[in-house]
């Protein structure tokens, strides 16, 4: 159990010796602390301070969101960790060769990553149009090597992306209104479905920058401004299509959702909102993915543990200078 | 209500419209959460996730300590505001000029209201080894101004804070077997006293430089290193004297406070700890003190606004060159 996910209404999590305890209505389960990697508190559950204390005290990043997954904040135990890292993250700002290597990188991952899940999709289908939307997205691939500047760059994955969203739609046994990728608020239900996990994907990479004591508010590819991560936005790139579409995709191609699923907000922009069961769906499936095992440079580890070890391949970069490469499927 | 203290063994913190609820047995008091410029939540008391949501969303800084003051950490709704403040924040490290001179200023501070202090209580009794101390301490300023770098002010700092504490046993009441300043732990009652009391004014100045978006690990008179908030240490040395020793010592020639209010811990280093009554007095008092009136610049504030007016100037110095002047009381 490396994420404890706490979204039953009413639950509450408190510490009984070595152990969190979390109850809800008549069921009480206890989960050793040593298990838990991080926790996300949703809207309707509890948490005791003595529970607060236990995670700061051990550092267990900890972030709390609305019921349907906004984000409202975190537990800091301490802001002032891994200072002389910081530093140098701030100084590579300035420092042109270092940003484009690691946004190229960042790029590569995802559009490579994004043509596994296509390449997969299309094999027994055989779409003319997919085929060929492959193969443009490739050649975006070729051309990205010589960009020399971060403007043309992140031209290069807005091109793979709208490329890539158009022909997605083609592969899917239910499109559920969904013609591409929209957000702020999300138009459709699957548009709705791909915001909810890329919540909870930022948050797991979110979690996996704060391990490594990176400052999260300094990335390369995206620019920092107010309120956006952009450390976590540049490192959850290769990881998109992987451990986020890639779940939405089979839970619709394998007909586990349908549209009882939604509802329309009442806000005035009306944005398709998730049920409750579907929301837990979508956590069990996103957990079980990050969960899976993988062979990463010659060990087998989860794909939790991946984001981790990519950070860190970040940090080595910044103190080393050893290239950053991305985690490509094979 | 500036700062809401949340330390009443079995108190809860919870929300109803627009006001924070506190209960603790059958008492309930109702504080409109405008009212609430932060909030200390102490070990034994609790706090609903529905609060913590509307102190993550209105942006209120909140921390946790146990019981007896020991930081844990704190609720963290963004880390990623003010990016570009803290970018600059980040480049002024190197800058030589910049960090002397905001050096100077803070331990040019510290020994200006340290003086106040001492020079007020030996106004009646004209104790000779406190007016040749205070004599002393002003010779420290004369040659502060020469320095030209952060080791030999620091060096003034530390000679300065000797000389101060070595002469405040002479005007107390009653020394509770005090003879200077030690720490880590504190060796006995009065030492505790300064331990605590500085915890309350190190998160009151962090609150302060929070609200600014400044990182709080980067410092300029203290170095940065993990675990240290170096720039609320930075901040706070003008301070000290006036809301922290002034507070205690108070305390003390008006004989509020007796061997009793102390015990021994049971750790093997033996620190000296407070009991509960005494920990609320202490909080009361320095609590009204951050709420007195004083002019600024021209305008009565309350000395609590006083922190963040000067965590403001040091942001002014860093954006536009205007020098920091410390707060020199008068």
């Amino acid at each position: 159990m490396p994420a404890l996910y706490l979204m039953e209404l009413g639950a509450i999590m408190g510490v009984e010796g070595e152990c969190f305890k979390v109850s809800c209505r008549d069921v009480t389960s206890t989960i050793p602390i040593i298990k838990v990697d991080s926790v996300l508190v949703f809207g309707g559950t509890q948490i005791t301070t003595h529970a607060i204390a236990e995670l700061l005290e051990r550092d267990i990043p900890t972030t709390f969101l609305s019921s349907n997954g906004r984000y409202y904040g975190r537990l800091a135990s301490t802001d002032t960790k891994a200072v002389e890292l910081k530093v140098e993250q701030y100084k590579k700002l300035e420092d042109n060769g270092f940003r484009t290597s690691f946004a190229k990188a960042c790029v590569k991952g995802k559009i490579l990553n994004s043509l596994y899940i296509l390449k997969n999709l299309n094999r027994e289908r055989k779409i003319p149009e997919v085929a060929e939307g492959i193969k443009r997205m490739y050649a975006i691939i070729g051309t990205l090597e010589e960009k020399d500047n971060l403007e043309s760059i992140r031209g290069c994955e807005g091109s793979a992306a709208a490329m890539y969203f158009s022909i997605i739609p083609l592969l899917l046994k239910n499109r559920f209104g969904f013609s591409g990728r929209n957000r702020r608020p999300p138009k459709d239900p699957l548009n709705s479905l791909l915001s909810f996990i890329y919540t909870l994907l930022m948050y797991s990479v979110y979690t996996a920058v704060s391990i490594t004591g990176l400052d999260p508010a300094i990335g390369y590819l995206h620019e920092y401004t107010d309120n956006r991560p952009a450390l976590p936005l540049d490192l959850m790139e290769e990881f998109r299509a992987l451990f986020a579409d890639q779940v939405i995709i089979d839970l619709i191609n394998h007909s586990m959702i349908d549209e009882d699923d939604f509802y329309e907000g009442d806000t005035e922009d009306k944005p398709v909102l998730i049920n409750t069961d579907l929301r837990r769906k979508v956590v069990e499936r996103f957990e079980k993915r990050l969960s899976t095992q993988v062979l990463y440079k010659g060990d087998n580890i989860s794909y939790r543990r991946v984001l981790e070890m990519q950070a860190r391949s970040l940090v080595r970069y910044i103190r080393t200078g050893e290239p950053y490469t991305p985690f490509i499927q094979q």
